[in-house]
């Protein structure tokens, strides 16, 4: 059985193709292109596009393979009879230690030091620090196991919120009761109508004052006009790989208040993660040649 | 047997009191005070001062406990007679926790994403990240024992070196062997006459291009002239805590060369210090109603 492999560029068509079979036509081809002769079994989108671009694909398509982890407006664009699968242990790793530098920074006193070095003042307040902060973490997916590995040596207090409580896992209910004793939550879940808007005003109010809140997954599970509110007082600080909306207009509040550290949704996006999406597509490249169905399919 | 203690504020004051029998005399002095009634048993010296300052302190103090834990330049200062003690157990855990802080933020971007949330500007360029890097840890002594414990999670390559060879510790003489293979070469050893210098044009040269040089131990460590120049060229980057000289002259070509991640000496001082320093003092209290030696004695 021949297969059809569209990559979105030329530099992962040389990668592919070297550890496919050779009659595997791995072709450059992104959703927008004209149309390509023979069925493509299998579309590997370009990484950190937007899913509109995949409503023209159907009858071109058999299967598409995100580079991202989350899928959130996605099944809107999938054309019928497609199916697709996210980025399964591609991003996880880059993404909670990305809530790691951005914990580390703020408690440490980012963005005020960076802004001393670049004035070239040596000016030594004393910083919180990470050691002996109660961590509240929710999620305990594939980011929240990642990064509960990561903050695993760093003498914290560590408390961990799934949808439902199990173990030593509390349930999603109990955040009335948790947030008041948490220095540090991490929100490490995707966005669906559950957690939409999850930290919003009610929320916020309950952690203590000067509490950081680290956003790695997608923006709108912060309700913005909340959290701008309480930054601006001082209630509580904010490091966010993501907000809503993305990109960030130019003048934003959140560029600017204090206590707001910001990343550019860098999340999953390191130098290495080639390591990882060259795997994750060889494995549902092989699948297909024994007649399986790829794995990771969320929709479809 | 009662017991005279110098501590440098009434905060400690305070804190050390409530926590002593009553025939221990907790009084605020510091070097340079007029001199006390009483020979003070134990002086618990201000934090971050120059050691200069106890060249007077012969015939009124018994025993110095620092508040920091390298003590390079402090025998030339202690008077003949007095013994001196370093802050053991005070400054590793954050001293290794800002050597974190700085390998993560300058693996993801910053200063750049600093200057960038400065500007507005939503720049997403793909930076190295942590994950499978090389990294090569100089002491494994107490800081460097708190990195390996943070470090653990982060999916890298550790290789560890000290003074001599043992079990899977590598020799200082075999840097030269070892540097090629280093994205990351961390810093966590004291200065002395074997260390100064120790990163210097060679040091430098023999890394690959673009490896992270980081400092949390002592500015002399590293020549700086020579650090300059490879950063001038692109060929190594740095994450410096601690600088030669320090403070840094305002336009030191270190606040603002690329690849150059500075914080002006903040290794250890957190808001939790106290919670490290005050059962130090209270143990050395109790040593000496025992009429033992205090401990960690480094100097006299």
């Amino acid at each position: 059985m021949t297969v059809t492999v569209a990559v979105p560029d030329p530099a992962m068509q040389e990668r592919i193709r070297t550890s496919v079979p050779e009659d595997v036509d791995v072709i450059v081809w992104r959703p927008g292109d004209k149309p390509h002769g023979d069925l493509i079994d299998l579309l590997v989108m370009p990484y950190a596009v937007v899913y509109e671009t995949l409503k023209g694909t159907g009858g071109q398509v058999r299967h598409i393979q995100s580079q991202s982890l989350g899928y959130d407006g996605a099944a809107a664009s999938v054309p019928a009879g497609v199916t697709f699968s996210n980025a399964v242990g591609v991003h996880e790793a880059p993404t909670a230690e990305m809530a790691m530098t951005l914990i580390l920074a703020s408690q440490r006193g980012w963005p005020e030091v960076g802004r001393n070095q670049d004035s070239q003042k040596w000016d030594r307040p004393t910083w919180p620090g990470l050691i002996g902060a109660r961590v509240l973490l929710i999620g305990v997916g594939g980011i929240g196991r990642e990064f509960e590995k990561r903050i695993a040596g760093f003498d914290v207090e560590l408390t961990r919120v799934a949808r439902t409580a199990r173990d030593d896992i509390h349930g999603i209910d109990e955040l009335p009761v948790l947030l008041p004793a948490a220095d540090i939550v991490v929100l490490a879940i995707p966005l669906n109508d559950e957690t939409h808007g999850l930290v919003n005003a009610a929320f916020l109010d309950r952690l203590p004052r000067g509490a950081l809140v680290v956003n790695v997954s997608r923006g709108p599970i912060v309700e913005t006009d909340a959290l701008v509110e309480h930054l601006r007082t001082g209630a509580v600080r904010a490091a966010l790989d993501v907000v809503d909306p993305e990109p960030l207009p130019v003048g934003h509040p959140l560029w600017s208040l204090p206590g707001s550290l910001l990343s550019p949704h860098l999340g999953g996006a390191v130098q290495s993660m080639n390591t990882r999406v060259d795997p994750l597509v060889l494995e549902q490249i092989d699948l297909l040649l024994r007649g399986e169905r790829p794995k990771n399919i969320v929709i479809g």
